[in-house]
């Protein structure tokens, strides 16, 4: 598949980051963006700006606050043409400080919502573009909303600045047939926007999801290195990477920082498919339980799991 | 998607065999049998009929030969609806002996074969059919044959007592615009069969292509408990049974088998994704390499292991 004007994120630092808290050290986040810098992906989303007020440091590591100058001593010296995002939840906090894009590494700020927050998004959005942003506004869990509300929410973000929409099946959920229907809805209520994918791994759907929606034009896709992400993760940025013909792309650097990062990294931390993940997303659930039950002992005792999760829908 | 028509076919002990030359305990395959059973799959693979001739018995284990009195003693005293298949390679023996179906625990032979082979797969499919065995033909790496070839070949099998042709796509290859293409151009030429789909994993397709063959109306679909198999693997049946609502399906058994053997074997056993098993895929090339480098302490260079692959196509 070859258009030049798909564009690649990659989601490593920040959904990779809800596993730990945000602790990526200094080196592998430099690692990170010299191979995506090499690779010639698109853009980098860094971690996200938390307001210190509401998620103390105490608790979290520092790409949950993605300072300015922060990342300024992450890319300093790497040449590269890589832009750089961060996410900001809309439902969390309003109070973020930007400082004007022409005074910051970044280019694009990503607002997360549920459609009940859009009204925060859409004011963070205005308030992002006015100081020279590049804006997503990123529909979280958008297979549990009611359409109804979904339609009138795209109908409100269509007379906004953001460039890019985005589908998020944040609970692994869809299959292909589902994501071409969410797809053309955005579609058709969104005439003038780009519209962005972001899928989780919970059925191993989450690169077959993303092949969807470039087939139906989605312009700005999601991935991470080896699927790292949040639960199941996220799409692997090496398999997309395979998929498009793009020349400007270039796999060595990627299976590189996965070898030498990804791979020990994935002894310390969990993330991928496991049955609880299944599970949560055969039912279109969050994945909060199949979080929790992974951190137990318990965390193979899938028919105890899924009798619960079933219980519990009843 | 309900389609009353649909079968699942459970390749566990037949493709996970090619892991472990075929030495399942016959604890783990009774257990097997049972979980199937209680969940209502349509068929189960025992494994391969190979003649001792051929493959002789100090390389491997009892699920490479699939005597039918081994199996009698497995399935003993069990109660089910599930129909009993096992695997013949047309490409390696036509010697195998079979006795007439009255007289065997088996419902189904499938007969593997390579294109250049497909006139030694239908005197086998003859042979079994007169025995009175339902008969497949899987006709193997499809995605690798020259189409005129492969039309040739399927205008002959139409021809053929068997049932159903599979697609098999060895190499994990497919993504499913291609899924689509394939089982259309069979269609084409095998007006009144059933078509099969298998499916590898190596590009975490595996599930999405069967889902895939399923929207295009093929019936017969194999998946494997927690998708173990040869490499990657193949689809999950734990996300195919969640995906069939056919009420007769049960996925707790399913669920159950799982955590009590397959996460065990999955520390002793290597199946599933990994990046050597990526690479093969996406440069639609036989896994055997990608399989031979994971036994070794390189498994995980991945830079050198693709420059290696590249370096031997050129």
């Amino acid at each position: 598949m070859y258009r030049e004007a798909i564009k690649v994120l990659d989601c490593t630092i920040r959904d990779g980051g809800l596993i730990n808290n945000h602790y990526f050290t200094d080196e592998f986040v430099r690692a990170v963006y010299v191979a995506l810098s090499e690779a010639g992906i698109d853009y980098m989303e860094m971690g996200y700006r938390s307001s210190r007020q509401y998620a103390p440091p105490a608790n979290y590591g520092d790409w949950k606050y993605c300072d300015d100058d922060k990342i300024r001593r992450i890319i300093d010296g790497v040449e590269s043409k890589v832009k750089l995002s961060i996410m900001v939840d809309a439902h969390r906090v309003l109070e973020q400080e930007f400082a004007p894009v022409d005074q910051s590494p970044i280019d694009m700020i990503r607002i997360a919502t549920y459609v009940k927050d859009v009204d925060k998004a859409i004011t963070l959005t205005q308030k992002c573009h006015d100081l020279g942003y590049e804006t997503t506004v990123n529909i979280m869990a958008v297979s549990t909303e009611n359409e109804f509300d979904l339609i009138t929410a795209l109908d409100q973000l269509a007379e906004t600045p953001a460039e890019t929409i985005y589908v998020v099946d944040s609970y692994g959920y869809y299959f292909c047939e589902q994501v071409e229907y969410i797809v053309k809805l955005y579609q058709k209520h969104l005439p003038n926007k780009r519209i962005g994918m972001h899928c989780h791994n919970n059925q191993q759907l989450a690169y077959a999801n993303t092949i969807e929606g470039i087939r139906h034009d989605c312009n700005l896709v999601d991935a991470s290195l080896y699927g790292i992400g949040r639960g199941a993760g996220n799409c692997p940025l090496e398999l997309i990477i395979g998929f498009l013909k793009n020349p400007k792309f270039d796999i060595e650097p990627i299976l590189k920082v996965i070898q030498d990062y990804m791979i020990p990294m994935a002894k310390e931390m969990e993330w991928g498919y496991t049955i609880p993940y299944a599970i949560t997303g055969i039912l279109n659930q969050h994945p909060r339980s199949a979080i929790a039950v992974r951190a137990t002992p318990e965390k193979d005792k899938y028919v105890e799991f899924y009798n619960k999760i079933i219980d519990h829908l009843d």
